[in-house]
This record gives structure tokens, sequence and C-alpha cells, in this order.
């Protein structure tokens, strides 16, 4: 029986940012440990002090009666179920283990991924509903097959690529991270054929889809969090994105004017070789995708640390320094 | 009087890319002197090897009849009037000087300046339609006043606006470049914000629309082609262009809020310290101008390559080439 | 009533690194709240431990007696008053409030915001003094003119030229650090002219006393130390510097030929664009500028760290690693 | 019926270089149109100036019997055959067009291209029986297989193999060039393993037989000399030789494990990503490679730089300023 | 009397690592103190937190009987030799002090600085013996009698060269470092010699032994690691080590070409300005040099970093990121 | 005998730029031979087109008797004495040679070197006149007596130090410019130390004057113009002015503590080791020598261009483009 989404929502444990609802009460939680350190008292009293963290926050925890057991059981990284009081202590949410509450680790299928890792904030079938409307728009029959061909047919993949993030930090770096880039960057693509008339808007809409698509081996999510994998290491996805494509336009017919040109524009799109790709943008096309990206890539981590800022403080004028772009960010509130 | 467009432009004297309508007959023509060379045969006449220019092309002449008079009366750089025989000679086009035809060089004022400077292909008088009716578009009433400060009521500014080229050499490199360059980015950014919703439009489109207006001092446009300015080389676009919008944004009372984040835009458009921006984009809408107004830049520069070289030969795959892209562009047709 | 300097000298509260004159002392004290945490032993006790800071050092301090109360008033970054005992403890000095001493939160104007700034080290008159010395020598009687249009006659400029640093980390990072920098630049460009006679010395004393002037506009100082403006980062003091000469040439009417010159060294003055000078040194006397005030810039650097370590230890050979300058220095005392 | 080479060789038309022999001989050569200039003397008489070359130099020609004719049947780039008288003329040989002899324009296929580019000075033969012994001594049986399946069974693969360059001009730059740096790389590779012990020695011999084959896709040896295909200029050597050789590893069901690494050789092997690598060596074998592969093509340039030179002149001391190494090199003989 | 080693190596305090088999026992040990912390508890009892370190590993140590007496008599970066008991607390081990133990602070001379710094894995008498070897096989007498000036006479510069490491952190960071390294480089250009015919065998390995022997200027090696000296800042090795072979080349009459072209090898081994060699490599036995050196420095680090990390963690798949060579590496044991 | 300096100067040849005051005289003239043309009109008749040059400008000359003659015995690069005609021809001048006056090569010795290489304007003897106030100033005896090591008593440094360049190209690129250089920079360093009172002057001073003297063994000045020697390619004036201090600190037995920081400012004055340093300067007295021995040669560059360009049009406001500084630059006349 799988339970509607609803009823999952509803009867799931509270998130850590949601405790504050729950002072001086006791209840249940899923967590993983992010840190613990067993103490000792004067008189030779142990306690256990352990952070929590869940995708929504973390949350300093004391064991006052069972703490060797929970030192010895407990690992960090560990996804635990256990219960306690919700106490405020030195200005801040604490949450007190009770005495009769068993710490228990829980193996992975026991709890949802879902609570240790973010999320795209559109729904993922919104997302792909663009992604075919979009396909539907592409009047080149050989380019239109292609897109189905991975975007309809190809199951494995499509699981995939609805799941991975685009970035294990940077830039979407969430669930549906991906498939959100994917389809914004082909929008905006679409936006600029208006201007430039002569740009093959077809061609560039099949790039700007599936110029990322390598992704989908790049990353592991896991409760630790979104990891490179070996392959990702090794080969990354400028190249598995090329061979994933080339190997679909061989099986397609694909001519090879047209699919040279696509798949040029997946090896080039970061733009620069000392961005990785191993050949400049050669196209009018594969420079369009190459800008367009960029800036998506950009704009994405530039909201996410207005938005992450000001949730911590709206009155804050200035980002902190962020070293990925090299530069703070102005956080005022834009023109009425 | 004034005559109307299309008289002068029906007896006009041909251009040099012209000439081979006329093979063969006599006519008057209005070029400019780009090399000369005084030449002596065995028995001592001497004759006199021209080569001629003007914004379509260059022409091979010769002078049988008048070598020394017009060898001191003419220099390289000087636009001529003149009159002689169109041949074909050696395979190309030549133009023999009559016998009985003074060689008159003419002064600023007794041509027109449009026979040695390329122009923008759409009309000034479109472009800058697409100008005012991206200034209607906008809410925001200190912008929209200040930009009918600068686009409906600067007669001075209009005037240099519409004919300055966006650049010497490497984009937009003809009258009508700046007014062309600066509607096409604000088009594009208003395409932008329809897929990221929380940008400022207004403040975008204000930005576009001025960002690159200090290069009205900077360029100069002459027979000799486009020249910078001691202006342009000690000051520049950035900084006189911020200069323009702050004298205007004092008299038409922008408050400080908007006005420094439009201030910004102009100075940190260029993107990265390097490249000429004093500061780097430090709000969204600085990130996305700058990103914007290099993607039209670059393919500007890129469509008027392929352009030029499939002029040439319409067969070639590849362009030359171009060191300040560094690399070749493909050029073969797009897809049908 | 403004009480002479000697008499406030006299009787001010001692900084921190007077305090080894007070050991097992009684006294009050004025400083800045670096850190607190609040703690508590095995039986339930509380005690408050803290870090103070004022210009001259950092210092321990205990509260056995009021800890919840004062935890709760005071916060990271306020100045407070309060009174306690000198003790050394584990090697150190230690402050312990007293049991009936009220912890006071001072406001703005109730203390004296030098106690946590660093001031240069000569006097801001002897410097101004230089500085005029400087602009009598001047014979260009337009650059004399536009100068003491500053030095002389604008007091709102004057009050900040005085008192703001003339950087917030890497150099002249102290109160009056503008005008000792201006100062020294001028100083060392009419020693440079000695040598190179064709050096324009007139435009470059000029240049040197106005170069950096925009960074009135880039500091704030307050009792939290140095921060940089929202002007001073989205737009910066290149460009506001050159909006202030801008105005009052104009104003005070300076011939086109000087003025654009003038403006030219103020705004290219970082000498290279990747050091955020829009554009480069394209005069000698612009090039000079930069090359001198660079210099400055660094051994004032240098010097500091040099003066910092050896008060440290005056026996180390070398200074930790500058990642500012990216290496050590050699401080071994120089020859006799 | 196919001659044996040493006929070919002996009845051949002699090169450009061998023409020194002929002094005052009328004879028949076959080179290739680099420049042609049609001329009038005084009296109206035509002449055509032309300038010839093979892969051994380059040679000065008059035609003063059928200029017309032939400067309308020739083009330059065109490979001709033809008679003419072969005289020293302003101290240099020249090449007398005979009256009575046609000249005859040669299509593909009518001559061999070995007259207009370079080869190894290695016999391919040779060269190939290195490598053949190189997998010989392989002992992993995967990568030996899969090796085999390149250099034994795949006819088309080898004959492209044996004639494409390993570069267009930096190095390598003749006919046997992909496959001298190929079988030397992997020599080195193989010496290198003695020093280093825990070097995988088979799979770094297999990563340097193979890491530049995609370079039979980059590279079309014509009478023009080395040209850049389509296929180089948008996809290039390093992705597509990662194709070729994991469409084999399939093919040969190579275990991931080492397939993987040996991939990561092939895309990592220009060491950095602003050489054009899409992903950096991350194993000591891949990090191996790159050293010594880029020593190799160093090495191949200088040593071609100094034998140049001293062919030139041997008495030179220093080498030309080379831009591609950006030095000059010391030409003197070694030590005896 | 010296001691045979295997004696002085039974009879020594085990190292820090090795106390994994003394659990629960008591012994006296020799360790650095790299950290200390004197505590007290609620009812005023003092006890002093130790961390202890060897070339080992480090190690928690605590003093509950005598931490006021021991707080004063010690001081981080001591030597000391004192007694304890090995026990386990909170997972990990500890080393308890006895009651009655004195803690003894040792001066230089009363321990051996080998606990203390890395040592080369190979005996320095074999590295030594490979050295000779390459110095009999040189054929040019010249070079044999400068080398043999250095490697067999020259017992002062012996001394050190056999102890110093080749760097402080990145690469051979190890007594008998520098050894190792000039003797596995000069091994790998024997090698190299054996494909590339033309090089200069003699010189290559002369110009690799005498390479970096400046370094014996460079490094200190105490009981605090390894410390870069005063002639190593002002000065380095590329400049001293020149002046090293300079003065032996005079005495030892090295002809003028020959020497020039050593000395020209020791100078320019950094391969680029940047890397700090004043010259960049002009011939080719001075290229292969840099490319071989600088390949040892790399492997010498990867292996370092892949040992270490799999003796942490057998099972790792990937090493941490290294910000030396900016990259992670591959740990997956080798094919067999 | 000796001549006095004005005898010779008086009855010299005239130099190219002097020729103007001799048109349609005959006269003597030497000259170096820049290009020569053989060639032939229409009836066969040979004549031989030359240019020739000095250090004061370029000529055109013509041969019409003794074509093939002296084409035969005449090369590029020849220093040649010959007579002839001084006309105007085409707006130029031109030497028409005699019919009957032969050309002579000359040899080394038989012309004087300065007709072809420029030199410093200031004399020498004035430089070094400067040179020795200097020193005389120093109070450091170690330093004292070192310099006059140098400069009162190494008569063959002497000679060398006052005729080489301090550059082939880009500054100080004539005779004596070496001294000028040095002298300037000492100077400066002079004024320098009068604003930084805790600079060492004697150490600085003492740098400044040795800094470059390397140089001696870089440069070789002949009638080609200078060219950089194999010593200057292969060790470099960094290194060899090192090592020539160093040579004469030991002989005079300067201490070592004043030694070190002497030779560490020779070897750090590049400033960046990109620049060509091995080590970046860690001492003021090094930083400062850098930062003012890096404006000289810039200024003096600067210098030269403005002279240069306003010699061949004093009405020119804007330089050509300098590829060395990377700029034009501003050419308009100082203030008055």
């Amino acid at each position: 029986m799988k339970l509607p989404k609803e009823i999952i929502e509803k009867y799931r444990e509270p998130f850590i940012s949601e405790l504050g609802n729950y002072i001086n009460s006791e209840l249940e939680i899923i967590v993983k440990v992010k840190s613990k350190r067993l103490m000792e008292n004067k008189n030779g009293q142990k306690y256990l002090l352990l952070t929590f963290e869940d995708k929504t926050g973390i949350l300093r925890a004391i064991d006052w009666f069972n703490a060797e057991t929970n030192d010895s059981k407990v690992n960090v990284g560990n996804i635990i179920r256990t219960s306690g009081k919700v106490v405020v202590y030195d200005g801040r949410l604490q949450f007190n283990l009770l005495q009769d509450s068993p710490v228990i680790v829980l193996k992975e299928g026991e709890y949802s991924i879902d609570r240790f890792v973010m999320e795209a904030k559109r729904s993922i079938d919104e997302i792909m509903d663009e992604i075919k409307k979009l396909i539907d728009s592409i009047k080149n029959v050989h380019l239109k097959r292609l897109l189905n061909e991975f975007f309809e047919r190809d199951e494995s993949f499509l699981k995939k690529f609805k799941s991975v993030p685009a970035g294990a930090k940077v830039h979407h770096n969430y669930v549906g991270g991906l498939a959100e880039h994917s389809s914004t960057v082909a929008q905006l693509c679409d936006s600029v054929c208006k201007t430039y008339k002569n740009l093959d808007r077809d061609l560039l809409i099949a790039g700007a889809l599936l110029h990322d698509i390598g992704k989908i081996n790049d990353y592991k999510v896991t409760s630790k969090g979104i990891e490179i994998t070996t392959q990702g290491e090794l080969i990354g996805h400028i190249v598995s994105g090329y061979e994933m494509v080339k190997v679909k336009v061989k099986k397609m017919k694909v001519p090879e004017d047209i699919s040279t040109k696509l798949l040029h524009m997946i090896i080039s799109h970061h733009g620069e070789l000392e961005w990785g790709s191993p050949v400049v943008p050669k196209t009018p096309e594969a420079y369009v995708l190459h800008m367009i990206e960029n800036m998506d890539s950009k704009l994405n981590r530039i909201f996410a640390i207005k938005e992450k800022e000001l949730e911590g403080n709206p009155e804050k004028d200035w980002s902190d320094y962020d070293p990925n772009l090299g530069r703070r960010f102005y956080l005022k509130h834009e023109l009425d």
C-alpha cells in the first residue's frame, strides 16, 4: 500500500525547523548525528553532548541518562530515531533525551532520504511538463525524435534525470536541480531566439535540454549529502554526456551535420578550456548555450545566497563574502 | 532645400561594389585614396598607380595622363571626386582616369561621410521606436522619467546616441551601433525577466538602455573610420557614462536607493575588473546586465564574421582564425 | 566646556595594555565585549566567561556573581563600563568582575570611539601642515585654486578627510590614514620630480593629494572597527573620487586640458585594470603616481608587520607568512 | 601491377632540392604552385612569374612564352607537371618553362601526395614493430586483448594510425608522426616503470599507446599540407579518442575498474584544464602519461628546430625566437 | 662507545604509534609537547591537559597530580621524558602521568632528533651507492672529476647532502630526501637517454645529480620539524646551487662550453620563471632535467598521499583534496 | 696619436640625418646596408636599389653604373664607405652612387661603432661623477669599501659598466644606458630615504648602484645593434650580478649580515618570480629597490616614445600602440 502524499506529510515526524512549536513537549524525531562528545563531571558522572541535523537546520541535544550506552551505539553520520523533550537553554532550543527512550540507528530504507537533502522548490512534474512542451515545439524531426528517445522512452534515464542535482555545492545543489536547470536554460534559449532570428532554435533547445545530462553519472545523493562519484571524478559529465548523446544519435540515425553540431554544443558548453570544456564554442548556438547556461548557474547561486541570508536576518544589507563568486552581494529589497 | 532620401539615393555616385554594372563606361566616382605610387617606365614616362576605397570595397586605378600633377595634389586619406573608365584588367576591375578630367580633393562637408563608414542594417528610426516602447513599459515613475529625460528631451544626447558606434573594431563598429546594441540588450533583459520573476524588470531595462551611453564621448566617426577620442582613451565610457547618469539622477531627484543600484549597473557592466569595470556586479540585475551585454557583443561579432566570410566564399566551411575571440568559426549553413 | 587634551588623557580609564600596572587592584574599565559564554558547574552554579578588547589588546574576564543577569544584558560587540579586580591566572592577566558592580552598556556618544580604533602615529595637524606647504608650492593657479577649494574651504570634506583610514585591512587602516597616505605620496612625487625634470610637478602633486579622496565615502569607522559602506561596495573610491574632482573643476573653471589629465590620474592610479582602474595610466605623471602610490601602500604594510612582530618578540628573525603580500619578511635590525 | 619501391624511387621526377644537379638541363618536374603573377613589359609583352614548391623547398620560375594561357589555366595551390630548363639567375636557381611544353594540372591520384608532405625519419614498419613488442610484453590479458583489437585486427584504424601526423604545426607534424609519438611515449613509460616499481606498467603502456589515437579524426593530409578537419575542430581527439576506446572496451568486455582508469588516462593526458583536458590526472599512471607525453612533444619540436637551423647555418649559435615555446634555443654542438 | 644500530633500536623508548601494545602498562616515553592547558574543577583542584607528539603520531595526556608544577616547568615545543600509564579513554589512547614521576625537559643532544623527523625509506648508503655508480658511468673526464670533487672529496658537503630533505612540506620532506630525489632524477635521465640518442647523457646526469644541491643551505632539521633558513629565504637553492657549482668548476678548470651548459641546467631546472628559475631551459638537456625533476617531485607527493590515506583507511576510494596539487587522488589498488 | 673629440667630430663624414644640408652635392658617407635588390629594365640594363642606415635614420640609394659588381661585393649588414650625389626623388632624399667611385666594405676597427648605436644623452663622465658622490655619501665602511672596489679600482669592470646598455630593446637601450639607469635609480632611492626614515640608506644606495651590474655580461654592442650574448641567454644578469658581488664581498670581508641583505637585493630586484627574480623582495630595502628600478625602466621607455613620436610629428596627440607597455601614450605638451 502506498499512502497518499498528504497523509505521509501529515503524520511524519517534525523537522528541526518545526520544533519551536513543541517547546516543553516530548516527541519523537528522526535526525542525523552531526557530532557527539562524551563528557564527565567531577564526580564521575558521564553525559553525552550531541548535535543533530536534518535538511532544515541543526539542534543541540544532551543525554543525561544513557550516555555511555548511546555513545558506543551511535556514530557520527548515523540516522537515528529517538525521543526527548524540547527545552530552551542558553537562548537556544535543546533536545533532552528521555531516560527510558532508546536511540535507534536506522538503516537505509528505514527513513526517507528526503529529510536530509534539499529539493527543488518547484515540483518535478511541473518542470518535466515544461520540458515536454519545449520538445513539442521543435520542428526538426531528427532532433524531436532524439529528444523523445531520452525524455519519453528511456525510463532508466528519466528516473535519474528527475532526481539528481546539477551540482554538489555551487548551484542547483538539490534533488531535481538538473531538471530545473535544464528546463530554465532551454526556456531562456527560446527567448533569445526571438531576438536573434538567425539562430537555429531547434538545435539550441536540443542542446540546452541535453547539455548537462552526463551529470546523472556524477552525483550520488545519500543521507550524507551530495557526493561526487568515481565516474564523476575520473570521467566527468562533459565526456559522459557526449557519450550518452552519441549512442542515441547513432541509434536514431540523426544526420551527421546535425549530430556533430549538437555534440559540439555538449562538450563546449563550459565555454573555456580552463573551465573544463575540451573545445571552445565555435558556432553561434554553442556560444549562446554557454552564456545562458553560465548565467543560470550563477543566478541560481546568487538567489540562494540572498534567500538564505535574509532568512537569517531580514535587516541585513550585505551578504557575507562568497568565496565561489568572489564578492559580497547587496541584499536590500528591490523597488516596489 | 532638403531632398527626399529616395532622390538622393537615386542620383548619388555609384559605390565601388556597384561598378561591375558599368564595365567599359565612363563615370564619376567619389572615393578615398588608400595608397598611391608614382611609377616611371623605361623611356621616362611617369604614371600613377592608385588604390581607392569606400565602405563597399577597394578598387585599383591608374592615371596615365596627369601622373605628376595628381601625385602632388592628392594625399593618401583624401576623399576625391574624379572621372574615369571602368575596365577589366588581369581578372579584376580597374578604373582608368580620363585625360581631361581633373581630380578634385573634397573637404569635409562636400561629401557624405556615409560613403565611408558602415551603418547598422536596421534603420535608426526602427531602433529608436523599440527603445521608446521599452521605456513606455516601465512602471517605476522615477526610472521612466529619468529615461525620458535622456531619450525624449536631451536633443544633443540623442543626436550622438543615434550615430555613434558601440565599438571601434570588435563589435557594433558602425554608425548606429550604440543604439542597436542598447536596444537589443534591453529586449533580451526583458525576455530574461519572464523566466526569473524576482528580477527588478524596471531597473534592469533602465540599466540596459543606459549602460553604454558614455560611448558617445569615446568615438569619432570620420572618413578615416572610427577613431577613439582623447576623452575615450583618458576617461572611457564606464566612468563618463556614470557621470552622465549621475548628473541626471540628481536633476530628476531619483531616490538614492534606486539611483545607487542603477549607477552600480553602469560601472559594473564589464563584469570583471580585468575587463575594465572598477567594481564587479553585486546585485542580480547588475549580474544579468553584464552577461547579456557580453553575449550580444560577442554574437554581433560572430554573425559579422560569418556574413563576411560567406560573402567572400559561400562554400567555405571555416572562418579564418579570429584573434579577438581566439578561434575559428564554423560557417556551414544551418538546418532547414 | 571642552577639557584640554592633557586633562582628558590623565583622567581616562586605563587601556587593556596598561592593566599590568594594576595587578590586584580594583578599577573601572571601558571595553568592547569580544565573546561571552555562560557556563554551569556540576551543582548548577552559573558563571560567565568573557573576552574584552580595546585597540591595545584583549583581556579574559569572569563574572562569578551576576552571570545570568549580565549574560542577558550584554551582547557581543557592546561597549561596556564595569569594575573588577585585575588578577593573574594561568600566566595571563584576568579581570574578575566585582559582586556589587553593575555592567553598564554604553551608547554611541557615551564613550570615545578612539579607544577602539587605531590612529596614525603622527598628529593630523602635522600632516595637514605638510599638505598645505605642498599646495603653497604649486605654481599653476588653476591647480592651486582647485586644491584650496578642497583643503581650505570645504569644511565638510576636510572633516572626513582628516579622520577616515585609507584601507579597511591592508594598509593605512587607522584614523588619519588617508591624510597620512596622501601627504606621503605627494612628498615622494615631489622628490621624484627633482630627478625627472620633464615631469609636470604641479599636476603630479595635485594628483597625489587628490587620488584617494573618494575613500571618504568608502569607510565607516565604528566601535566595531573599519567597515566598508554600501557606497564603497557599489561605487568605490575610484569613481566617487573622480566625481568629487569633476564637480570642483567645473565650479573652479579649470581648463579642460588640465582637468582631463588630472581626472585621468584619479581613475588610473591603481595602475592595471585587474587592480580596479577602468583605464591604465597613459601619461608619465599618471604612471609615476601609480608607482609611488603602490610603493607607499606596500611599505606602510611592511613596516606595520615588522613593528607588530618585533613588539611581540624582539628576537624573531622572520615574520609569519603574510597572505596579502604572499611572503614572510625578514625582521633583523638594520645596519648601525 | 604495383612497382617495387626502389623502381618508383629511381624513375620519379626530381625534387626541388635535387635541381642543383641539373643546371642548364631540361627536365620535367611535378610541383605545387605557391604564387603567380602576370607581368607586362613596356612594349606590351606578357610574362608569368611563378613560385613552385614541394616538401623539399621552393623554386622561382618564369614563363616567357605562354604567359596568358598558363595564367588562366593554373591556380595557386594546383599541382602541375611541366618541363623547363634549370638556370642560375641572380644567384639562385630558376626554372624557365619551355616554349612548346604544356603545363598540365594534375588531379588527386595523378601524383603522389608524398611529394608535398614531410614524413617521419624512421620507417613506419620499424615503429609498428616497436609497438608490437610493447604489446607483447603486457601481462594483463584484458589490456593485451584490447590493444591487439586495435593494432592487430582493426585494418581501417591501422591504416590511418600509420599515416596521420600527431600535430598540424607544433610537433610531429609529418606523416607517421602519430605512430612515432605513440611508440616513443610508450617506451619512455616503460623505462619510468623501472624506477617507480609501484606504477601499473600494463596500464601505463596501454594508455601511452592509445592516448592520442583520436588524432586519426583530427587531421587531413592533402597537397596543401596538414589541415584540421571539421571533426577535429568541433570534437577533438581527446573526446573522439575516448569514444574509440570506449567502444572497444565494451566489445572486449574489459572489466570496469580497468577500463575506467584507462579512459581517464585518455581524457586527462593534456594534464591541465587550460590545455584541453576536461579532467586533470588523478592517478599516478595518468600523471606520468601526461608528463612523458608533454616531454616528447616538446623535445620533438626542440630537435626539429635545432636540425632546421643548423641545416641553414651550421655556425649559428642560437635559433630564432620560437613563439610556440617562447624562447630561443642554444644550437652549439654537444660534448664529444 | 658507539652502540650498534640494532641495540639502539631494541632498547629505545617506544614511539607513540607503538603504544597500542602497552595498554594499561606503565612506561617511559620521550615526546614533544604539542599543546597544554591548565584546568581547574569546581572545588579548585587543578589538572593539566597535554598533547604529545613524535614522528609517528599524537597522544592525549593528563596530569592529575603535579599540574601546576609541570605547567610552569614545561613549554609547548619542549622535548620531555616522563612516565605514565597507557589507558583507553573515550575510544582513544590516553597517557596518564604518574604521581611520583617527574617530567624532565631534555636539551638538544639528550635525545635523538630522529624521533621527531621522518626519514627516507631506503637507506642513505644504498642511495649513495646508486649515485656513485652513475658517476662511474660518466665518460666526460671534466664532468666525472667535477662530480667526484663533490661526492668523493667534499666531506662537509657530503654530510649535509646525505641528511637534508628536498622540501619542507610538499615533497621529499624527510631526512635523506635530497639524496633520494637526486638519485632518482639521475636514474630517470639515464633511462630517457636510451630513447633520445642525441641527448648528451654525461651532461644530463651531472645536471641531475647537482641540480638541487643548493638545498643544503635552505633547510634546517630540528625537533620542531623542517625549517627554512634565512639563507634559504633570502637567496634560495637555485642561486646558491649555481654558486657552489661555479666555485668547483673554476677550481677543477672545467672548460667553459661545458660549465656554462651545466650551470644553465642548475638555474633553469624549475622550468618557468614563475616557478622560480631566473631563466627558462634553452637546451634539450636543461629541458629534460626540468621535466623529469618535476615529475619526480609530484610523484613523490602523490605516492605519499596514497600511502598515508590507505594507512588511515584501506577501504577509502578517494584521497582528501590536496591543496598543493589541486585535486583528489584515486586510491583503489592497481591491477593484479 | 689621439685626436681631440672636437677635431674628430668636425671632420667626420656626415650622418644620414644631416644630408638635407647637402642636396645636389657629391660627398662620401659611411653607412650600413639595410637591404639591396638587383633590378633589370626591359633592355637588360641592371641597376642596384639599396637602403642605407646609420643611428640617425635610413636612406634610399641607387647604383646605375656598377650594379652587378657591387651586388656581388656587398652583403646586407655590411658597413660601407662610398661616394654619391644627394638628390631629391619622389619627395624624399636619395643617394645616387657615382660611376667612378668604388664601394668599400669596412672591417671592424675601420669605422667608429658609434655611428650605428645610440648613446645616452648625458655624458658618461657626468653620470660617473654622480655615482661617485653617492658613494662618498655612504657611511657604512663595509659598503663604501665594497663600492669603491668596483667603481674605483676595478678598471676592467668600469670600462664595461660605462659602455653597455641596460637593455636590448625595451629601455636604456643605448651605450651608457647601464650607468645612467644605475645612477638614476640610486638618486631616487636617496630621495625616498628622506621620506621613510627607517630605511637603511647605505644598503639601499649600494643595492641601487649594483643591482644591474650583471648586465655587463648580457649585451654585446656591434654594428648590428645590441645583441644578447650566450652568457646573457643561459645565465642572465640576475645570477651573474649576484656572483660578481659575492666574489667581492668575500674579498673585502663584508660581514655576512650586511652582505646577505645586499645579495638578496640583487637577486630580488625584478620583484616577482614571473619577472625573473628567483626570490621576491623580503626586506623593505629590497622592496623599494624593485619599485624604483621598475619605475625608472618604464619611464625611460615612456619618455623615449614621447620624444620619438613628437620628433616625427609635433602635432600628434597620441603615440602608436606600444606592445611592450600595452597602451598608447598621450603626447600633448605639458602645462606651462
